[in-house]
């Protein structure tokens, strides 16, 4: 089987009898590489694709190849035993469930479509390891870029990991692409509660067919937490460090992409990761000792008003355009991320004032994002406390933003909304910050 | 002359015939401490603030002293040369500027009002060891909480350090509340080019009432800056670890408050420090090879327009909300702090593509806030570019805000605001990262 290859590097494969599975040896100038010939999903068609016994995926291109030999055939025993694998009926313990992103994408480069690829068989092919740690099985639930994420969308993955429990899973994976993977977290926190297992989300900052791809270090390490993890919770599973040894499990309601483009981009702000993920040693280590464990029902209660606007806050806001937003017929919250330990101008205090007299809940983060909010230092903080604006302690911006949303499809009378707001519900509130909570800037 | 002690702390200092400025040692229980008694403007009258040997300045509680004794009078001749070190109308080297804020404040706890402190006198008085390093001159501009900073303070701001410099400074601190003085950073950067020398923002995240304070720290490192510095750039000295050994020199367009509370909480994001403060031995240790040098002549071009937004994005953004903002009629600009490498819900799109073709200003940049924008990777990235919007490499959201505020004040026509806002005026584009940029996270 030579089917994702095409061109030039099919021709080659063709002439060898070199099948997707097979142990190979490509040897270029002085540089031997040795590893399983995976399906191409490359534009490129003079591309091969090798999985080293590292872990890693990397492409090669057949330009100056001296020598290619196959060093040991896929057996058709382990052929068929894979496809068994698949197909053989058996429960499973761990659901994929596909949502789209850089992760289960193959690009189709004419047309700039993206194409989930997230069948379980091609998850097996893809990551055979898999196969030792877990019973999988694969859901295509829908196949979007993550920035065209919205409630309803949330709504509908909620349910998928309600009925995946409800099947008997005992760990959902979730596959989703990274630019609203937080979004989506604090979203599911807050929809599914007393979870039967963790709830994991994973994307990938580097699709699958560049050298530098985390698509199946991240996938490896998150079916490992989902069958490992001892916690019930929805948690975000992304490569940590540079040099490739560990993931990190960020509790859903604490990690924020911190860079656009880097590998280790979803960091926790204000907590700890919950754990690390040692994804060669098949290993879960535990870092935070403070977790909801698992319960033995998952309740699921999704709904959510999106009747909301984040406010970013800075200097020069024209009063206009705060009013207008204050005013429109449709609003039911606003969650401001204002200057430092929470402030806002004091010429624009009135206009809070007003709209939490009408009934609109505004809500205060912090535009820093790491520390908490307090309002009872400085005069203009206890202003905007006295003009009913409520303060959200440690809560990310985005993070009270979701939650709001859920809040407002629940409750009408703006105290019941307040109340809520500032309890503690799935971990987004952090009552104790400890110093190592800020990264280190060093420069020496 | 104890004349900013009161009540019972008044009687006890009195009666011992300890003025501000003697050498004096306090016991309380097995607790020692000897140091400078500094003036006090704390509300409470039970509490000597004393000027510890390691440059710290602290509080004490009058209760339970067992005793407190006068060590060394401060000489009549020291007082003298001091006063007459600042009224012998030599020619100051580095003026502070000063406009309020927690470094400058004396709170009025029962008005909760805040009071400038930043005479000459009272400089020198807090800080003598600035008269070592260089002849200063201070002027209180205004007396705001920076979070009710705006567009015409920052223009007085920046007039006032041209005239600093006209009067032969070589080198200009601006005492400034910490809230938005990231933004107030930036808003100099582009009003003041050429500058003849630093121009060297401070701040103080814990007033000097407080064990904690960092405010002599930042002040005195802040005075070094400007007097060593070989930069003609405007940055932000702050705290920069928490063992006290050094400040940071930020590049004002390159900086961001990143905590709410903590004393480092100013942390350069995408680029290097210029420089590190060594304050305990008076020392500027570059750290950035790359920056402005000093020039001839000092030109101020201080104009602001903030008919402008900064729309921070989210999945379920209204699209009213959003089509409301666009189509008010006074907005000539936004900026989106998008997700991930630049991107918005591609159901929004057709609304940009009609904002821009009326005319309005468009820019991306990325809520991660570290990285770049690159809006040629992913489908919906080349339709945002196909729809008109500008694409603002690494800039920070709110560096971007203040300088399209900036380039609406100087250009009309859309192309040209286009053009100015790509274009790197004063290092607010970084075209190179080193992977030492973003910050790290070590669970171990």
């Amino acid at each position: 089987m030579q089917e994702n290859y095409k061109g030039k590097a099919y021709d080659i494969l063709k002439n060898l009898n070199i099948e997707e599975g097979d142990l190979i040896e490509i040897k270029k100038g002085d540089l031997r590489i040795r590893g399983i010939l995976l399906p191409s999903y490359s534009k490129d068609d003079r591309i091969f694709v090798i999985k080293l016994d590292n872990g890693y995926n990397i492409g090669i291109s057949i330009d100056n190849i001296t020598e290619i030999k196959p060093i040991e055939k896929k057996s058709s025993k382990d052929r068929e035993s894979e496809r068994r694998e698949v197909h053989n009926g058996a429960k499973s313990e761990i659901k994929i469930i596909s949502t789209g992103g850089t992760i289960v994408s193959r690009v189709e480069y004419e047309t700039g479509a993206v194409r989930p690829a997230l069948t379980t068989e091609e998850i097996i092919q893809f990551l055979p390891e898999i196969n030792e740690i877990a019973k999988v099985d694969a859901e295509v639930l829908f196949s979007i870029l993550s920035e065209n994420m919205k409630p309803e969308f949330w709504v509908k993955i909620a349910e998928s990991v309600k009925k995946a429990f409800d099947e008997g899973n005992t760990g959902i994976v979730i596959a989703h692409g990274t630019d609203t993977m937080a979004y989506t977290a604090s979203a599911l926190a807050f929809s599914l509660r007393s979870l039967q297992g963790p709830v994991v989300l994973v994307g990938s900052q580097r699709s699958s067919d560049r050298p530098s791809s985390d698509s199946a270090i991240n996938l490896l390490s998150a079916v490992i937490t989902a069958k490992y993890a001892p916690f019930g919770e929805v948690v975000v599973n992304m490569h940590a460090e540079s040099s490739d040894t560990y993931a990190l499990v960020h509790r859903g309601v604490k990690v924020r992409k911190m860079h656009s483009s880097r590998r280790d981009a979803f960091q926790s702000v204000n907590d700890k990761p919950l754990a690390k993920v040692l994804w060669k040693e098949r290993k879960l280590v535990m870092l935070n000792e403070k977790y909801i464990s698992k319960k033995d029902e998952t309740l699921l209660d999704a709904k959510f008003d999106n009747r909301v606007f984040l406010l970013y806050y800075y200097p020069g806001l024209d009063r206009d355009f705060l009013e207008q937003m204050l005013t429109n017929t449709k609003i039911r919250g606003i969650i401001i991320a204002g200057t430092g330990l929470g402030h806002t101008s004091s010429d624009h205090i009135e206009l809070f004032r007003k709209a939490t007299k009408d009934g609109i809940f505004i809500g205060m983060t912090t535009q820093c994002l790491f520390g908490r909010v307090n309002m009872n230092v400085y005069t203009t903080g206890r202003q905007l406390l006295d003009a009913g604006v409520t303060p959200l302690e440690d809560m990310l911006p985005e993070v009270a933003l979701v939650k709001l949303m859920w809040v407002l499809a629940h409750e009408q009378d703006l105290e019941k909304i307040q109340n809520l707001m500032i309890t503690n519900l799935v971990g987004e509130i952090n009552p104790r910050h400890t110093l190592d909570l800020f990264p280190r800037w060093s420069y020496e």
